[in-house]
């Protein structure tokens, strides 16, 4: 099987993190995987989430949505109060692999809002918004350190994510959407820098998958989310 | 580590599927799992969803709540027009899982609409919504089989599902609510009779995980599935 | 006119109360009437309606709702954030109800949730809820007296409610659902173990009626009633 | 026990029923019974309600608002999505009290659609909502007739309602805010010309009442109905 | 152009604001303007808006709404939780044009609800409730001068507005329906009695407008509100 | 008065409309001035608005909305179902200055639908979002008229929209946040290319502003309105 594209099957598509991307939040990045383009923000509040008020502890909270003109049919937005089921678990999961990797004690009683908004969506925007998305909660880390308000940065790893899948019974990584809307099945990875699993979710809906597939399938995913941790750590440092 | 109920760490909880619990849906369940207890009921209506309409193709749908009472501390009711964000991951999962076994094409153009409604939680809740769904659905399908609506029964393979997860450092299948909340790593995984996988959500929101973990409870999950393939048949041809 | 369970008009279906039905809430009750099947639970929460904050007094209030399983044709579920009028009618029939029996000031600063959740609908709900609620609120009250917290069970009287109507011109207690759907009047009494009532809610939507037909449906519900007072006093005392 | 207003215990506060009050809808009135003011407007749809289409039956359908100045404290209007519990009650009741009179196989396949919308609350708008809405009702039925849509006004009797309650012990009859909201029992009555019974609703929320008590409140909302349907009659004949 | 009603192009409709039209608000008035007519209530809450807590300064807030009867065709009610753009921005418009008159530190921390509820709609119900509000709203602070809360009315000028357009061409003054629906260019002007302006919305949706005819326009609207102020003084100081 | 940022007091801020800048939409731009920056797309759907079906008429609706990280604080998402007050008004704006120039019959029963995405807020959102509304339009048009589906750009003039306003009595065009929040008068012109007006809302919300006032303000907007015209003229024809 040849990719459209002309990729190698383990090969990602051009990655792009543009640091500093809009001047009021904390952390701002636009990362673009290929045609994928997502703008991930990140605002601290100065009080934690209502639950862990007093005991010292902080938060990181995610939000994800797509602007109407970011598909190829126009996405209606969310405004009859129910945000889409997709969204909603999409989210959590940026919520959850962010907070995988965070001191909650030496971030201290402060709330760490992300906001992913995709302006463009061909494939694997939540993998994208996850990578943005640590490097943009990193960069509000260091502004809070450059203000004198925490001593360190609170994070123990550094986080990536990419898309895997099963296309005519091939395992390909990082599918742009053309792929993934003919992925027999589908499975998204995040993964932190010392190469141990952080989510793992994995998806047959059009026909169950082997053992054997679900071993190439974590290969790939490993080898994609070790050069993303390459291009964050750069676009940190640098 | 030994458990609170004295089960060794590969051991499921008792496990009871009361058929034809209730008179009016085409197929109803009682699944009980340990102190875990869910009503699944399977109704069938005669168009399929909208994106189908014309195609031949039936579809199969999913929606999962809680009582109030099922909880430790009083569950509130979804009434103010958001289902909560755990509700919606959950359902689309049932949805998801029921539907990657089904033959659209002899199902016709029906709608299965599944409904798990929790009267006693005790951990693992979605995972038997799963199991104790896929027999309601089958249920419900031999009734239109009976009424000559369909010719064969349009499954192509039996499905299960059970929760492990890493609880001080020791893998372990079927977690109750007291181990569950003391869970570092936490996968669902859904499979077929045939050892298959349909899906795996594995999330370590406390610690990330190793790829030998990941093998350890994959294996944990399989013997669990398998057991309940069994329970599931027995049930279904019983 | 003969009833379609050969029951004569004065007659109540069979019914039956499980006590501690579930494990979690203070106080839950199965009540059965024939094949309409509520749990009804009642869960203590250590503040008062926010109106009364302040006055020593507590406060019961109640919600209402079927499992969609639990109707001839599925019944959606409210979450487009609109409780039906229908449930929101009923609930508020539950809550004042039984609040016409407790003493709130011995209560003390408390609020009593009740839930009534249908699992089998077949007529009689409402009237089934209340008569199983009153027994949950009062095995709650037990818990409470047990932990010490209050002196003496804070219930002034015994509440039960039942249905009357009349199909085809006959007066009739305890209708069933088919019953139901024909009748010309329909009348739901709640009353108290000294003979008086809290509440009447009597309609004629497909033709009014006569003084002489209420005081004949007012007699049948007295005497229903009656039946249940005794059957609850045993739930209580056994 | 002597009323703040100098009246019997079984005397009406002054009825005024103005005609024609709003240019637009086909029938409209402005009751007043005492300080209670209600607007009550019928506005005739060429459909039927959805589940009538095609039975050449019509339906009547009600809705009830208070404006935020009628109250003596400002009511918060109903603008979060939830119409508050009381008023889907009242409409509902007023729905239910106005079809019972009404020969839909005569209406032919349209709605009316009935609004009250209080603009003075002063006790009573429910029962006023309903006497008044059945003017307006009528007199949009006759401009059907004028106009050549329907042969005859098709109503089977006439409609009026009206509020009783026991105060200090004292069944009263229309109460106002004053006393309503010392009442011990409160009960709505709605009754045709013929001195039969269309809704009874009857509350002892503050202490249970005794089959003389309940008499005694018939007899006085008897009294009241009938020289409420003179009024009625004098304005739709006048 | 002669106008339906024959009047003059600069000519108002007849006007008439009847002052203490209910009982229960601080202030309140009914205000017509040929057959538009508008209940204007201003009540008093003792804490201003959130967002000046501690400031010693107070808040007028504005809420605007049609009753289902008041409209040629009956107006849904906003019952979805959604209020309809137009009274959205119908309502902030009062609520800016009240608030460029008070000295919010005069008034003190206290927050003025208006209401404007429309009982007839004939064209101008957004300037006919800004001219009626400011009179309810005066008559709620001489209440509260009255009451010694306060020691002088603290507004700065007397505001109302009032609707000009261009009907074939012809600018034209105070539109009824049936000529605002055939309006080129429509345009609403709030006022002070200095001849300065509050507020100035012109819209040509059907064809853009010169600025020779702004020019007219604004001298139609400058002699209306002048003859409202009067007409507004008469009635405060009457 | 000196401006912030060295501008004369009739000088825009630098204006950069970036054209073609996402891939799906018929139309889209990028438009910034200054810091503001507004993604603007055009999506072409084949069907009208449901009250011009038949009519061979086409519609243009918009919608408007901010990403949460925009904002100097972060702004919170509409995702309760109410989209709040500012976004509805600005969202009604942008379409009726758009359909004013819309030749609706040549259009045909199509709906454009515009959507202006706010990444980076600093002052005129709403005009800056007008005039990079219209270039999209513009270009969506040019493909439909490439397609063949219609034959020749259906419009009849340029819009474009700027901001004036008075800060320390001195009017000012192009207002950036800081002066915009700073002012005592603000207004937004929209005009054609023919110095026609299609919307002019000024309000004086901090005090009433004179007619001499409202002619400075109209004369600066104009010439900013020129200059608008032919930065969207290049970059239409470019």
């Amino acid at each position: 099987m040849e990719r459209t594209d002309g990729r190698q099957h383990y090969q990602l598509r051009p990655v792009k993190i543009t640091n500093d991307f809009l001047i009021s939040p904390h952390g701002s990045v636009l990362i673009e995987m290929g045609n994928t383009k997502v703008i991930c923000t990140a605002c601290v509040e100065n009080t934690t989430a209502r639950h862990l008020t007093g005991t010292g502890k902080g938060w990181v909270t995610a939000e994800y949505s797509m602007i109407p003109g970011s598909t190829a049919t126009r996405k209606k937005r969310d405004r009859n109060g129910k945000t889409d089921g997709r969204s909603v678990e999409i989210q959590r999961l940026i919520g959850r692999s962010l907070r995988s990797v965070v001191d909650m004690d030496k971030l201290g009683e402060r709330t760490i809002w992300i906001d992913c908004d995709v302006i463009q969506a061909d494939g694997g925007t939540r993998t994208a918004s996850i990578t943005g998305a640590f490097v943009a909660m990193v960069e509000a880390m260091k502004k809070l350190k450059e203000d004198g308000e925490i001593d360190e940065i609170p994070v123990t790893g550094c986080v990536s994510a990419v898309s895997v899948g099963v296309v005519e019974d091939q395992p390909l990584v990082d599918l742009c959407y053309e792929e993934d809307s003919r992925a027999m099945v589908d499975m998204n990875v995040v993964m932190t820098d010392k190469g141990e699993f952080i989510e793992i979710q994995g998806t047959g809906e059009d026909r169950p998958f082997t053992p054997a597939e679900l071993n190439e399938l974590l290969a790939l995913a490993a080898e994609g989310c070790r050069q993303l941790h390459e291009i964050q750590k750069e676009t940190i440092n640098g």
